[in-house]
């Protein structure tokens, strides 16, 4: 590939750190932000800056947050005996949208992947241990992804709230809402089917 | 939408500049930065400021570049008759990866588009007649867009060019490289069989 400068070269590499962007995808971004649009460019360039220097987690919950704690952990108007387990803080997002939860959340940034070297501790499974010793939770709710992975997470995480006599639970699985049958996957069609409700 | 403070707002927000990036890509870039490549966000927003800072346009050809005039402009090597005329910055890569061509470009930044305000001065027309002017040019080659508003941009430029006895070319139409006749749309197909040649 031709160069057209360092700078230029340098920018086309950076933003391949962006997940879903590779070489074209980058020189496109790199043209558009060069050619048509550098307020926009100043912008995220502050705007990243900004977030990577403000940004940290919450002490509690482990959410990206820009103070010791974040407004949930801080709010104590909600519920504080329901605590979810959610892999990334887009996940808390979408409960909260989604779902009327009021209780507290933990993020775990991730799931158990041994091979990556991805432990408990990773995944402040020791905070989290601690916050179930401390007595105050009486329900934990498992929203780990629906894969390998997440199963397996979810599954450690349920033993140790169960050895504290607390209650788990997760999420249901089965046929998603506006789903047709003939498209769904067997594995969610035979675990729907096995897990038919009464009505 | 649920927000976790202002900066990572802002940052979502001002990746939405970056072209094919919808909000639920923002929120996924911005995440990935902020949870698992931080040093990949440094990276980037040094990367867009360094860039922002330094890179302009030749003075000559008005392809993007960190000097008064870029490499290709600089080379006394390259052909001084030949000029192609071309829409973008990649463009120039393309045919510069694509094929042996020595001579000289010109980038327009885009095309002529009357209803969006962008006339011949936006585009650098101006100093394209005052280069084609300059009586160095033999042969102007006219790559733009098999667009519309390419062609039209094109049909523009070659009036100039020929008003002035320069000789006028522009890049071959008709079917691709590997492609199959079943599934060529018909506007290509009919220019290909019209244009036919013989062997």
């Amino acid at each position: 590939m031709a160069s057209l400068g360092p700078s230029i070269d340098e920018l086309m590499q950076a933003l391949r750190c962006l997940p879903g962007v590779g070489p074209k995808s980058a020189q496109r971004m790199t043209f558009h932000l060069l050619e048509r649009n550098r307020e926009g460019g100043e912008r995220l360039a502050r705007a990243l800056q900004t977030a990577l220097d403000n940004v940290g987690h919450c002490s509690r919950c482990r959410i990206l947050c820009e103070s010791e704690l974040c407004t949930r952990c801080r709010d104590e108007r909600r519920q504080q005996d329901q605590l979810c387990v959610v892999e990334m803080p887009s996940d808390v997002l979408a409960i909260e949208q989604a779902t009327q939860y009021q209780g507290q959340y933990f993020v775990l940034s991730g799931h158990l992947s041994p091979l990556d070297g991805v432990g408990p501790e990773a995944l402040g499974i020791p905070n989290l241990v601690e916050w179930l010793d401390s007595g105050s939770i009486e329900e934990l709710i498992l929203a780990t992804n629906p894969t390998v992975e997440g199963e397996a997470t979810a599954h450690f995480i349920g033993e140790l709230a169960r050895a504290r006599q607390i209650k788990v639970t997760r999420l249901a699985h089965g046929i998603p809402l506006g789903g047709e049958l003939e498209f769904i996957d067997s594995g969610t069609l035979s675990h729907a089917f096995s897990g038919r409700e009464s009505i």
